[in-house]
């Protein structure tokens, strides 16, 4: 899991190279008006090309800012992650239903159940799971947390230790899958299932 | 699930659509001998340009292109879903260590276990339960196919009802995570879990 303060540090050098990508933008005719965001595939291209035409300084240098990008898009997703958790702890279902991605392919498996697809539905089964059954906050401590991102979609595995007052939940092992929708990270898969122990 | 004679149909389609492309490559100077694949990148921003230029007629095309194009890829993770079960009907391990992505981020949680990272371990697993313990083939049902693709990301859930010759494994929800690596689909997460009935 990568630290937060070194995110910080990347994320202020990643905040340089966007304005000096938006202002070269600019002067090739670019409105300024129009948001310009280096995505992987462009960098990934360009640092094709600069290996092709031999350019080593420029190849090394588009490396860096490949590798600064997606460890910014690992902190975006760990922070989804964070937030899913948090709606999840509180059992506040406003925060919840902005997590979700609002799309038919989502879907959600709660340990030792079935699959629930669809927006309307998963967030339906978070009312339930939000409901008068538990007592909130929840305790859910998250453990063994690994984020991989491709592209527009990120996923996270964790162990998720969960105990409410006074009774154990046990663990459960869960996958969640986020996609980046219009630039802000969405979850649309929430599979966890029980360790037997 | 999508029917496969259809997508039979719109990959023969797809098929002149790249040739077409590579034709118009060439004649911009793009090398004939390098592999030209249109990515839904390039057709979403080829899909803005021509709303912006309110070149309907061409942005209905392009759009048919689109939709063309991630049909193609939910048939080619459909496919490389279907080749992961049979290698684990067949228990063999070959055909099982040719479809996970060798690389450290993916990982496999097996119904009640924990998650297993990485494709050295993640194949050792497949090695226990391609072992002794089971008689091959195994009967593995697949039903509720539900596949979705993003770029270079596809996932299919369903529902797997596993029976050995003479007794009973019972439901498991899997969702299964594939990776596009230099054009080909390889699995990179495989999380199932038991379902309570």
């Amino acid at each position: 899991m990568p630290s937060f303060a070194a995110c910080g540090a990347q994320n202020s050098r990643l905040l340089s190279l966007r304005l000096a990508q938006v202002k070269s933008g600019e002067a090739e005719g670019i409105p300024s008006n129009e948001s310009v965001i280096i995505d992987e595939e462009t960098l990934q291209r360009d640092l094709e090309k600069a290996i092709k035409e031999e350019d080593y300084v420029r190849a090394a240098k588009i490396r860096d800012d490949l590798r600064l990008l997606q460890e910014d898009s690992k902190a975006a997703v760990l922070s989804a992650n964070t937030r899913f958790y948090n709606a999840f702890r509180k059992g506040d279902l406003v925060a919840m239903n902005s997590i979700w991605a609002k799309e038919d392919h989502v879907y959600c498996i709660h340990p030792g159940a079935g699959r629930i697809s669809g927006y309307d539905l998963v967030i339906g089964s978070w009312e339930i799971m939000c409901g008068a059954e538990h007592e909130f906050p929840l305790q859910i401590d998250l453990q063994n947390i690994e984020v991989h991102v491709i592209g527009d979609v990120g996923y996270v595995t964790c162990l998720e230790v969960v105990k409410t007052r006074g009774s154990s939940w046990g663990k459960q092992m869960a996958t969640n899958v986020f996609e980046r929708i219009n630039g802000q990270w969405f979850i649309c898969i929430h599979h966890a299932s029980h360790i037997n122990m």
